[in-house]
Protein backbone atom coordinates (compact mmCIF):
# COMPACT_ATOMS: atom_id res chain seq x y z
CA UNK A 1 0.00 0.00 0.00
CA UNK A 2 1.41 3.49 -1.12
CA UNK A 3 1.78 5.64 2.13
CA UNK A 4 0.35 9.18 2.23
CA UNK A 5 0.96 12.41 3.82
CA UNK A 6 0.74 12.62 7.47
CA UNK A 7 0.97 15.67 9.62
CA UNK A 8 4.47 17.29 10.97
CA UNK A 9 3.18 17.70 14.10
CA UNK A 10 1.65 14.21 15.00
CA UNK A 11 5.01 12.27 14.55
CA UNK A 12 4.13 11.35 17.85
CA UNK A 13 1.30 9.12 16.99
CA UNK A 14 3.85 7.00 16.06
CA UNK A 15 6.81 7.51 17.75
CA UNK A 16 6.54 8.13 21.40
CA UNK A 17 4.58 4.62 22.20
CA UNK A 18 8.09 3.81 21.65
CA UNK A 19 8.66 1.34 18.80
CA UNK A 20 11.72 -0.08 17.19
CA UNK A 21 12.30 1.62 14.17
CA UNK A 22 14.81 1.26 11.61
CA UNK A 23 17.07 4.16 10.22
CA UNK A 24 18.11 4.41 6.79
CA UNK A 25 20.87 6.70 5.87
CA UNK A 26 23.16 7.72 2.97
CA UNK A 27 26.54 8.49 2.68
CA UNK A 28 29.61 8.48 -0.55
CA UNK A 29 26.95 6.66 -2.23
CA UNK A 30 26.65 3.94 0.45
CA UNK A 31 22.62 3.11 1.87
CA UNK A 32 22.64 1.31 5.27
CA UNK A 33 19.81 0.70 7.79
CA UNK A 34 20.78 0.03 11.66
CA UNK A 35 17.75 -1.13 14.36
CA UNK A 36 17.20 1.99 16.61
CA UNK A 37 15.12 1.17 20.47
CA UNK A 38 16.43 5.06 21.77
CA UNK A 39 14.55 7.84 20.43
CA UNK A 40 11.91 10.11 22.11
CA UNK A 41 9.88 12.58 20.87
CA UNK A 42 11.02 16.25 21.69
CA UNK A 43 8.53 19.05 20.16
CA UNK A 44 5.73 19.06 18.10
CA UNK A 45 6.56 21.82 16.07
CA UNK A 46 9.30 22.25 14.11
CA UNK A 47 9.08 18.20 14.81
CA UNK A 48 11.90 17.23 16.52
CA UNK A 49 12.97 13.92 17.58
CA UNK A 50 15.74 12.54 19.62
CA UNK A 51 17.90 9.42 18.94
CA UNK A 52 20.57 7.98 20.57
CA UNK A 53 22.63 6.15 17.61
CA UNK A 54 25.84 4.35 18.97
CA UNK A 55 29.38 5.55 17.25
CA UNK A 56 30.13 1.71 17.03
CA UNK A 57 27.37 2.08 14.24
CA UNK A 58 27.93 2.33 10.72
CA UNK A 59 25.04 5.22 10.44
CA UNK A 60 26.73 7.23 12.82
CA UNK A 61 29.08 8.73 10.45
CA UNK A 62 26.84 8.55 7.66
CA UNK A 63 24.27 10.41 9.45
CA UNK A 64 26.57 12.98 11.37
CA UNK A 65 27.96 14.10 8.01
CA UNK A 66 25.26 14.00 5.78
CA UNK A 67 23.13 15.49 8.11
CA UNK A 68 19.99 13.20 6.89
CA UNK A 69 18.07 10.45 7.50
CA UNK A 70 14.90 8.30 7.89
CA UNK A 71 13.14 7.06 10.40
CA UNK A 72 10.92 3.64 9.06
CA UNK A 73 8.58 2.23 11.59
CA UNK A 74 8.29 -1.71 10.47
CA UNK A 75 5.36 -3.85 11.31
CA UNK A 76 6.06 -6.80 13.72
CA UNK A 77 5.98 -9.18 10.76
CA UNK A 78 8.90 -7.96 9.99
CA UNK A 79 11.01 -9.03 13.23
CA UNK A 80 13.33 -11.53 11.76
CA UNK A 81 14.41 -8.39 9.26
CA UNK A 82 14.57 -5.96 12.06
CA UNK A 83 16.57 -8.35 14.61
CA UNK A 84 19.30 -8.81 11.68
CA UNK A 85 19.40 -5.50 10.77
CA UNK A 86 20.66 -5.01 14.38
CA UNK A 87 23.18 -8.27 14.27
CA UNK A 88 25.48 -7.32 11.29
CA UNK A 89 26.85 -3.94 10.22
CA UNK A 90 26.69 -1.95 7.11
CA UNK A 91 30.52 -1.83 6.95
CA UNK A 92 30.09 -5.20 5.64
CA UNK A 93 27.09 -5.95 3.80
CA UNK A 94 24.40 -4.31 1.83
CA UNK A 95 21.38 -4.81 4.01
CA UNK A 96 18.28 -3.70 1.51
CA UNK A 97 19.82 -6.70 -0.34
CA UNK A 98 20.17 -8.69 2.54
CA UNK A 99 17.30 -8.35 3.90
CA UNK A 100 15.13 -8.12 0.60
CA UNK A 101 13.96 -4.41 1.29
CA UNK A 102 13.05 -2.03 -1.30
CA UNK A 103 14.15 1.37 -1.70
CA UNK A 104 11.60 4.14 -1.79
CA UNK A 105 12.69 7.70 -2.95
CA UNK A 106 12.44 10.31 -0.43
CA UNK A 107 10.56 13.82 -0.94
CA UNK A 108 13.09 15.76 0.75
CA UNK A 109 16.02 14.38 1.58
CA UNK A 110 18.66 12.10 0.16
CA UNK A 111 18.74 8.63 2.08
CA UNK A 112 15.92 6.25 0.67
CA UNK A 113 12.86 5.58 2.81
CA UNK A 114 12.08 1.63 2.91
CA UNK A 115 8.83 0.74 1.11
CA UNK A 116 8.09 -2.60 3.57
CA UNK A 117 7.86 -0.01 6.52
CA UNK A 118 4.34 1.00 7.72
CA UNK A 119 5.93 4.95 8.13
CA UNK A 120 8.70 7.32 7.12
CA UNK A 121 10.15 10.31 8.64
CA UNK A 122 12.21 11.97 6.93
CA UNK A 123 14.78 14.06 9.05
CA UNK A 124 17.58 16.65 8.55
CA UNK A 125 19.68 16.68 11.28
CA UNK A 126 18.88 19.98 13.63
CA UNK A 127 21.13 20.28 16.21
CA UNK A 128 24.15 18.23 17.03
CA UNK A 129 25.94 20.34 20.32
CA UNK A 130 25.02 16.73 22.12
CA UNK A 131 26.64 14.31 19.55
CA UNK A 132 29.79 14.33 21.06
CA UNK A 133 29.05 14.22 24.40
CA UNK A 134 25.81 11.15 24.18
CA UNK A 135 25.75 9.94 20.96
CA UNK A 136 22.11 12.14 20.77
CA UNK A 137 21.49 13.21 17.46
CA UNK A 138 18.47 16.13 17.54
CA UNK A 139 16.13 15.53 14.47
CA UNK A 140 13.77 17.46 12.49
CA UNK A 141 10.94 15.26 10.93
CA UNK A 142 10.73 17.76 7.63
CA UNK A 143 8.42 15.16 5.75
CA UNK A 144 6.24 12.11 6.61
CA UNK A 145 4.31 9.46 5.15
CA UNK A 146 2.23 6.80 6.62
CA UNK A 147 -0.03 4.06 4.83
CA UNK A 148 -3.57 4.36 5.78
CA UNK A 149 -3.91 1.12 6.07
CA UNK A 150 -4.09 -0.82 9.03
CA UNK A 151 -5.20 1.99 11.19
CA UNK A 152 -2.75 0.81 13.59
CA UNK A 153 -0.19 -1.89 12.73
CA UNK A 154 0.86 -4.24 15.57
CA UNK A 155 4.64 -2.24 16.44
CA UNK A 156 7.85 -3.89 18.07
CA UNK A 157 9.00 -3.11 21.82
CA UNK A 158 12.73 -3.82 22.35
CA UNK A 159 13.64 -5.10 25.76
CA UNK A 160 16.94 -6.43 26.08
CA UNK A 161 18.05 -10.20 26.10
CA UNK A 162 16.95 -10.70 21.91
CA UNK A 163 12.98 -10.38 23.06
CA UNK A 164 10.61 -7.89 21.89
CA UNK A 165 6.93 -6.81 23.13
CA UNK A 166 4.27 -6.32 20.46
CA UNK A 167 1.89 -3.51 21.64
CA UNK A 168 -1.76 -4.58 22.44
CA UNK A 169 -5.25 -3.28 22.64
CA UNK A 170 -6.23 0.29 22.56
CA UNK A 171 -7.60 2.11 26.01
CA UNK A 172 -9.43 5.52 25.13
CA UNK A 173 -9.51 8.23 27.81
CA UNK A 174 -10.58 11.00 25.87
CA UNK A 175 -12.80 11.52 28.61
CA UNK A 176 -10.70 12.45 31.62
CA UNK A 177 -8.60 14.46 29.05
CA UNK A 178 -9.20 18.37 29.90
CA UNK A 179 -7.52 19.37 27.14
CA UNK A 180 -6.63 16.31 24.33
CA UNK A 181 -3.64 16.27 22.86
CA UNK B 1 4.04 -6.51 46.75
CA UNK B 2 7.40 -4.87 47.67
CA UNK B 3 9.68 -3.91 45.25
CA UNK B 4 14.00 -5.13 44.90
CA UNK B 5 16.84 -3.97 43.70
CA UNK B 6 17.65 -3.94 39.90
CA UNK B 7 20.52 -4.11 38.23
CA UNK B 8 21.26 -0.11 37.43
CA UNK B 9 23.04 -0.84 33.90
CA UNK B 10 19.71 -2.49 32.88
CA UNK B 11 17.04 0.19 33.37
CA UNK B 12 16.24 -0.33 29.82
CA UNK B 13 14.33 -3.58 30.20
CA UNK B 14 11.27 -1.25 31.18
CA UNK B 15 12.23 1.82 30.18
CA UNK B 16 12.89 1.13 26.12
CA UNK B 17 9.85 0.07 25.48
CA UNK B 18 8.34 3.59 25.66
CA UNK B 19 5.88 2.98 28.50
CA UNK B 20 4.11 5.86 29.35
CA UNK B 21 5.84 6.83 33.52
CA UNK B 22 4.64 8.78 36.32
CA UNK B 23 7.66 11.01 37.57
CA UNK B 24 7.42 12.46 41.23
CA UNK B 25 9.56 15.27 42.60
CA UNK B 26 9.87 17.48 46.00
CA UNK B 27 10.73 20.93 46.28
CA UNK B 28 10.12 23.21 49.29
CA UNK B 29 8.67 20.32 50.90
CA UNK B 30 5.65 19.89 47.97
CA UNK B 31 5.57 16.53 46.15
CA UNK B 32 4.36 16.49 42.89
CA UNK B 33 3.62 13.89 40.25
CA UNK B 34 3.39 14.04 36.03
CA UNK B 35 3.02 11.99 33.51
CA UNK B 36 5.46 11.80 30.83
CA UNK B 37 5.77 9.48 27.50
CA UNK B 38 8.88 11.74 26.04
CA UNK B 39 12.27 9.88 27.45
CA UNK B 40 14.44 7.58 26.16
CA UNK B 41 17.60 5.52 27.52
CA UNK B 42 20.70 7.38 26.43
CA UNK B 43 23.38 4.80 28.08
CA UNK B 44 23.53 1.81 30.22
CA UNK B 45 26.56 2.52 32.48
CA UNK B 46 26.30 5.73 34.05
CA UNK B 47 22.42 4.74 33.93
CA UNK B 48 21.10 7.14 31.82
CA UNK B 49 17.46 8.50 30.89
CA UNK B 50 16.38 11.49 28.70
CA UNK B 51 13.25 13.45 29.50
CA UNK B 52 11.95 16.10 28.38
CA UNK B 53 9.77 17.23 30.83
CA UNK B 54 7.80 20.53 29.47
CA UNK B 55 8.45 24.02 31.27
CA UNK B 56 4.58 24.51 31.51
CA UNK B 57 4.64 21.48 34.16
CA UNK B 58 5.13 22.14 37.63
CA UNK B 59 7.40 19.74 38.11
CA UNK B 60 9.69 20.93 35.59
CA UNK B 61 11.06 24.00 38.53
CA UNK B 62 10.58 20.98 41.24
CA UNK B 63 13.18 18.61 39.58
CA UNK B 64 15.48 21.65 38.23
CA UNK B 65 15.66 23.49 41.29
CA UNK B 66 16.05 19.93 42.94
CA UNK B 67 18.25 18.22 40.48
CA UNK B 68 16.24 14.43 41.83
CA UNK B 69 13.42 12.92 40.91
CA UNK B 70 11.72 9.34 40.97
CA UNK B 71 10.79 7.44 37.89
CA UNK B 72 7.77 5.22 38.57
CA UNK B 73 6.34 2.34 35.98
CA UNK B 74 2.44 2.33 36.27
CA UNK B 75 0.42 -0.57 35.52
CA UNK B 76 -1.95 -0.69 32.92
CA UNK B 77 -4.88 -1.47 35.07
CA UNK B 78 -3.68 2.20 36.73
CA UNK B 79 -4.66 4.31 33.57
CA UNK B 80 -7.48 6.32 35.25
CA UNK B 81 -5.02 7.48 37.27
CA UNK B 82 -2.04 8.05 34.87
CA UNK B 83 -4.59 10.34 32.62
CA UNK B 84 -6.18 12.32 35.77
CA UNK B 85 -2.35 12.80 37.01
CA UNK B 86 -1.82 14.40 33.43
CA UNK B 87 -4.56 16.27 33.59
CA UNK B 88 -4.38 18.64 36.64
CA UNK B 89 -1.64 20.78 37.86
CA UNK B 90 0.48 20.27 40.95
CA UNK B 91 0.39 23.71 41.72
CA UNK B 92 -3.58 23.53 42.21
CA UNK B 93 -3.93 20.02 44.11
CA UNK B 94 -1.66 17.55 46.02
CA UNK B 95 -1.47 14.72 43.43
CA UNK B 96 -0.92 11.88 45.65
CA UNK B 97 -3.91 13.06 47.99
CA UNK B 98 -6.39 13.15 44.97
CA UNK B 99 -5.46 9.89 43.75
CA UNK B 100 -4.87 7.74 46.23
CA UNK B 101 -1.34 7.23 45.89
CA UNK B 102 1.49 6.22 49.39
CA UNK B 103 4.43 7.62 48.98
CA UNK B 104 7.61 5.09 49.68
CA UNK B 105 10.53 6.70 51.09
CA UNK B 106 13.72 6.43 48.19
CA UNK B 107 16.86 4.75 48.98
CA UNK B 108 19.42 7.84 47.47
CA UNK B 109 17.04 10.48 46.48
CA UNK B 110 14.23 13.00 48.71
CA UNK B 111 11.67 12.44 46.40
CA UNK B 112 9.37 9.57 47.21
CA UNK B 113 8.68 6.90 44.97
CA UNK B 114 5.12 5.58 44.37
CA UNK B 115 4.13 2.59 46.21
CA UNK B 116 1.44 1.55 43.54
CA UNK B 117 3.68 1.74 40.65
CA UNK B 118 5.13 -1.55 39.26
CA UNK B 119 8.74 -0.07 39.07
CA UNK B 120 10.90 3.20 40.74
CA UNK B 121 14.07 4.63 39.27
CA UNK B 122 15.43 6.92 41.59
CA UNK B 123 17.02 9.53 39.61
CA UNK B 124 19.51 12.92 40.26
CA UNK B 125 19.75 15.44 37.45
CA UNK B 126 23.05 14.56 35.69
CA UNK B 127 23.37 17.35 32.58
CA UNK B 128 21.07 20.09 32.32
CA UNK B 129 22.59 21.52 29.30
CA UNK B 130 19.85 20.37 27.28
CA UNK B 131 17.37 21.92 29.48
CA UNK B 132 17.10 25.51 28.24
CA UNK B 133 17.00 24.75 24.69
CA UNK B 134 14.86 21.44 24.82
CA UNK B 135 13.49 21.11 28.01
CA UNK B 136 15.63 17.54 28.00
CA UNK B 137 16.43 16.94 31.50
CA UNK B 138 19.51 14.31 31.40
CA UNK B 139 19.13 12.09 33.97
CA UNK B 140 20.97 8.94 35.89
CA UNK B 141 19.50 6.56 37.66
CA UNK B 142 21.35 6.05 40.75
CA UNK B 143 18.83 3.56 42.34
CA UNK B 144 16.40 0.76 40.97
CA UNK B 145 13.70 -1.08 42.32
CA UNK B 146 11.00 -3.20 40.54
CA UNK B 147 8.46 -5.56 42.03
CA UNK B 148 9.55 -9.41 41.22
CA UNK B 149 5.66 -10.31 40.17
CA UNK B 150 4.34 -10.01 37.88
CA UNK B 151 7.50 -10.52 35.65
CA UNK B 152 5.63 -8.20 33.23
CA UNK B 153 2.92 -6.16 34.00
CA UNK B 154 0.89 -4.71 31.55
CA UNK B 155 2.12 -1.12 30.36
CA UNK B 156 0.75 2.03 28.94
CA UNK B 157 1.78 3.88 25.83
CA UNK B 158 0.55 7.17 24.85
CA UNK B 159 -0.12 8.07 21.03
CA UNK B 160 -1.97 11.19 21.65
CA UNK B 161 -6.07 11.89 21.81
CA UNK B 162 -6.46 10.50 25.07
CA UNK B 163 -5.54 6.93 23.71
CA UNK B 164 -3.14 4.53 24.76
CA UNK B 165 -2.44 1.31 23.56
CA UNK B 166 -1.26 -1.55 26.13
CA UNK B 167 1.65 -3.94 25.01
CA UNK B 168 1.15 -7.13 24.08
CA UNK B 169 2.72 -10.75 23.77
CA UNK B 170 6.48 -11.64 23.91
CA UNK B 171 8.48 -12.63 20.54
CA UNK B 172 11.43 -14.12 21.25
CA UNK B 173 14.37 -13.98 19.00
CA UNK B 174 17.18 -14.27 21.14
CA UNK B 175 18.42 -16.87 18.31
CA UNK B 176 18.91 -14.09 15.91
CA UNK B 177 21.42 -12.31 17.79
CA UNK B 178 24.70 -12.56 17.91
CA UNK B 179 25.89 -10.74 20.92
CA UNK B 180 22.80 -10.60 22.98
CA UNK B 181 21.86 -7.48 24.77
Amino acid sequence: MQKKSWPLDDVRHWLEPGPVVLISSRWQGEDNIMTLGWHTILAFSPSLVGCMISAGNASFEAIRQSGECVINLPEAHMVDVVAGIGNCSGAECDKFARFGLTKEKSSRVTPPAIAECHASFECRLYDDAQVENYNLFILEVVAAYVKPKPVWPQTLHYVGGGQFRTDGEVIDKQQLFTKVS
